[in-house]
């Protein structure tokens, strides 16, 4: 079977960078792009991202062989039940979004049955500090891991499951390497390594905002390491709040253990336990 | 006047890089170089980064004009105290440390009267993550700002404040730009925009270490947002013990306050504080 028609519901940087992405891995079907805001969809259709505007995310979702959700999580949920209503066992619709376990479940009860769509949650680990068409890159996802949190019961037409291949392939011809999860280990394993070095830095920037942001040539001061440990507090809200309202308790878990540790730290400041969490930190740092 | 003589007494990543700086900027005349191992002083002579390789660093500083330390803070407060009772007021001896209150304390009690060697505290805000001569680079400091907490009350002979102001020049031919501050109130500041972002990326990859070190795949999974914010965990004890030990009070309070910040927004996941906080952090970074 061969890939001849995707949608991309949802063009901003991620969207947009899977529809550059596609072309330069040379796929050579159409695809439809839509997104609610019809500025980013233009601009994703003038960088070459796409063939076509639709302008009914429905629509295009159904003459389209795989639906790619590239939107923030509960815009994903309320789209998945849509779709689930139009889409027969010839479709499959997969996702970009950055927590799981909700998506996961959506899947189970509308997806993946012999009379009904195909679903394939899945999560490219890779973005930028800001969001937008006009940031997209076909090259976003090369060296980047894409996680999927398939459902292993779930039970699929011989149809849909070679459209899962085929976009399997898709992803891997992106230059990604996909990893396979659990959901709700996915979200558990992201809150450590993802969303809690951006709460981090928002943190660590919203605080030295207070402390110096009313001395530009102090901030200056700080050099390459202020830059790299404060970049991604320019991360939008946006973007972020339904990571925190869909991933809560795994993040507050995260969060807490940080404080922790730094208040160890911060009490071994002129004690041999700053040497060895130095060294402990130098060893995960370790090629 | 014109500078013709430089002792740089430490040869590794800084003292190295102060060395190809000053060839890259023009400089003609004699660097010599002493290093406690002579493996680096060899490498760092090898660089270009120095004419020759000092066996004594006293003497070394007696037969230069301008003598830099750039080492440790303690092996520079060390060294202090021994050139104090070698030169004479025609000497300057400037240093590179990352704290500022003992040097200029040692300053004001071993020089700057005019009978006295002159000593001119100063810090680049530059570095690597790792140290060593190998990684020395010529371009350190364009575009850094180079920091000096000069004593108001320094009484020093013309000759010596000639050479004050040749080296600042020498600053600012490397590069950089100079900003003056007063040394507590440095080391303030530092303790907010250096040490705060090196401890907190010290404490993040420790955590992770703990969390995700015996599964290496999934430290990939993290991407370029946990690269960098774990990057700065490489950072070797040794560096940065004696800024831990120099500064223990004003780091204390940083860590305090980015463990109450953290806490904050843990509390506030699914509130509009969470909001409040990003937006707090984006206007550390707009532009």
């Amino acid at each position: 079977m061969t890939l001849e028609r995707i949608s991309i519901l949802g063009t901003g940087l991620l969207g947009t960078s899977v529809g550059l992405a596609l072309r330069a891995s040379g796929f050579k079907g159409h695809i439809a792009g839509w997104n609610r805001g019809s500025e980013q969809a233009r601009l994703a259709l003038r960088m070459g991202a796409m063939d076509s505007i639709a302008h009914d995310a429905l629509a295009a979702a159904r003459s389209s062989q795989v639906a790619v959700l590239a939107m923030p999580i509960y815009a994903t949920l309320d789209l998945m039940a849509q779709l689930a209503g139009v889409l027969g066992p010839d479709h499959l619709v997969t996702d970009v979004g950055s927590t799981k376990r909700l998506i996961a479940e959506s899947a189970a009860q509308l997806y993946n049955k012999p009379n009904l769509p195909a679903f394939l949650p899945g999560h490219p680990m890779a973005g930028k500090e800001r969001g937008g068409a006009d940031l997209a890159d076909a090259h976003l996802f090369r060296g980047a891991v894409w996680l999927f949190t398939d459902d292993p019961s779930a039970d699929r037409s011989p149809h849909a499951a070679g459209l899962v291949k085929d976009w399997r392939d898709c992803v891997v011809a992106m230059g990604a390497r996909t990893l396979d999860l659990d959901p709700v280990r996915h979200d558990e394993l992201v809150a450590w390594v993802s969303h809690l070095p951006q709460f981090a830095a928002t943190a660590l920037s919203a605080l030295l905002e207070d402390e110096v942001g009313d001395a530009p040539e102090l901030k200056d001061v700080g050099g390459r390491a202020l830059r790299e440990m404060t970049r991604l507090g320019a991360s939008p809200y946006s973007m972020w709040r339904d990571i925190a309202h869909t991933n809560t308790e795994a993040i507050e878990r995260a969060l807490l253990a940080l404080e922790q540790r730094i208040a160890h730290l911060r009490e071994n400041l002129r004690t041999p336990g700053l040497r060895s969490e130095f060294e402990r930190a130098n060893r995960f740092r370790r090629e």
